[in-house]
């Protein structure tokens, strides 16, 4: 396969339509989804039964009707799709194949772990976005009742059994630091993409004489990150389990 | 697990609630939508594409669909949905296990011969159940013009390589042997539902003698075999390849 449209040199042109930063978020998100699709169907054998087999089907076809939005998105914008996806899929590919789940209860951490880290990633870069951008992100990492579902769950399974609290403690550690490895790497080749998670105006002053570079950028991504690991820690208490 | 509410000793009682035929109908046709959903999800690793791979989780989506309106029926009939699949379970996994594509075309034939005969069969059994039923089972089985798609790319192939031919004209076969195969099983064990398939009042009358007992029910069910396989031919026909 060549490289489509989706070069790293495309102009960014905010006022008329999104640029190539916008184009690289909807479509590392569409691959997300769509891997995020079969993978969840893959984990179909460790269901232990005929329900949480069909509940899970259940979510990966919401992850399907994600992909399908901004899937959409991106051939109303006149991108092609696949191209623009495509730097994404090695990323997106090689974390799932480093984080595969071994049990049921690993299954539903890595969902919830995934979808929050995520969820914040993708609303935190489409804050820096315009309204439609934003709206469509809102859309497609809003939460369905899904979390509370599973926190109870896990929870429940940690306080029959508190040895499991610690084996799936350091699974979502390991799911974490797998993601935000994949993310840097991501970030260090969408140049478009990681100047969004740069901060702007007055929230860009830190006293730390940083240029307006792919470098600087790179720091602001590990801002980010530091942030985003805070809201994780939250989750996994969520599910009693330790950060 | 245990046996559920899914007993064969349940009355039937057409004019009340759907009799245990229709329960079987409804709870054959979720778990065979259940089923095809994480089938068709496994086969992505034969997509040729991207794209491909996209559409596939699409009719996946579908499947998802249809398999939560059937569920949904069956609970608001006061059935519980997994035990009333659960006779369902080995027949279709074993037709499943034996028809494993080996290629992203053997997927694509699997697809719309399965689709096309399983609707065939749905459709004639609900013919003889009452109009909630018939209204149901009619909108799962509805055609969105995938067929159109999969024999167009069918009739392609094949003629770019007419040997191909021959090897899908073989798998063809093979899936609707096996398919026949897996359903004379479920008929000779649900009694209510291949009861289903015996002709009733004009049509019954073929000078066989034949008695109201399970063994003619039986020979109804070849008979409605053999009509099913004359379909599948002009299907065969559709895709370029020969019965």
């Amino acid at each position: 396969m060549t490289n489509g449209p989706a070069s790293d040199t495309t102009p960014v042109d905010p006022d008329d339509k999104p640029g190539r930063g916008v184009i690289d978020l909807l479509a590392m998100m569409a691959y997300a989804e769509l891997v995020a699709f079969f993978r969840l169907s893959d984990d179909a054998g460790l269901a232990p039964d005929l329900a949480a087999k069909g509940e899970l089907a259940g979510v990966a076809a919401t992850e399907y009707g994600h992909y399908k939005l901004l899937r959409d998105r991106l051939e109303e914008l006149g991108v092609d799709p696949e191209a623009a996806m495509r730097p994404f899929v090695e990323p997106l590919n090689a974390w799932h194949a480093r984080t595969e789940p071994q049990s049921w209860l690993e299954s539903l951490v890595k969902a919830y772990v995934s979808d929050g880290i995520a969820g914040d990633f993708y609303r935190y870069i489409a804050d820096q976005t315009d309204d439609r951008t934003r709206a469509l992100v809102g859309e497609v990492v809003s939460d369905t009742g899904r979390g509370e579902i599973i926190t109870a769950r896990i929870r429940a399974a940690v306080e029959d059994d508190p040895k499991l609290g610690g084996r799936l403690s350091l699974w979502a550690r390991r799911l974490v630091g797998e993601a935000l490895s994949q993310a840097q790497i991501v970030a260090a080749q969408r140049v478009e993409l990681a100047a969004l998670l740069a901060p702007r105006g007055a929230e860009a002053g830190e006293g730390e004489g940083r240029s307006e570079g792919a470098a600087s950028d790179l720091a602001a991504v590990s801002r980010v990150f530091a942030k985003l690991t805070e809201a994780h820690s939250a989750r996994l208490a969520a599910m009693g389990l330790n950060g």
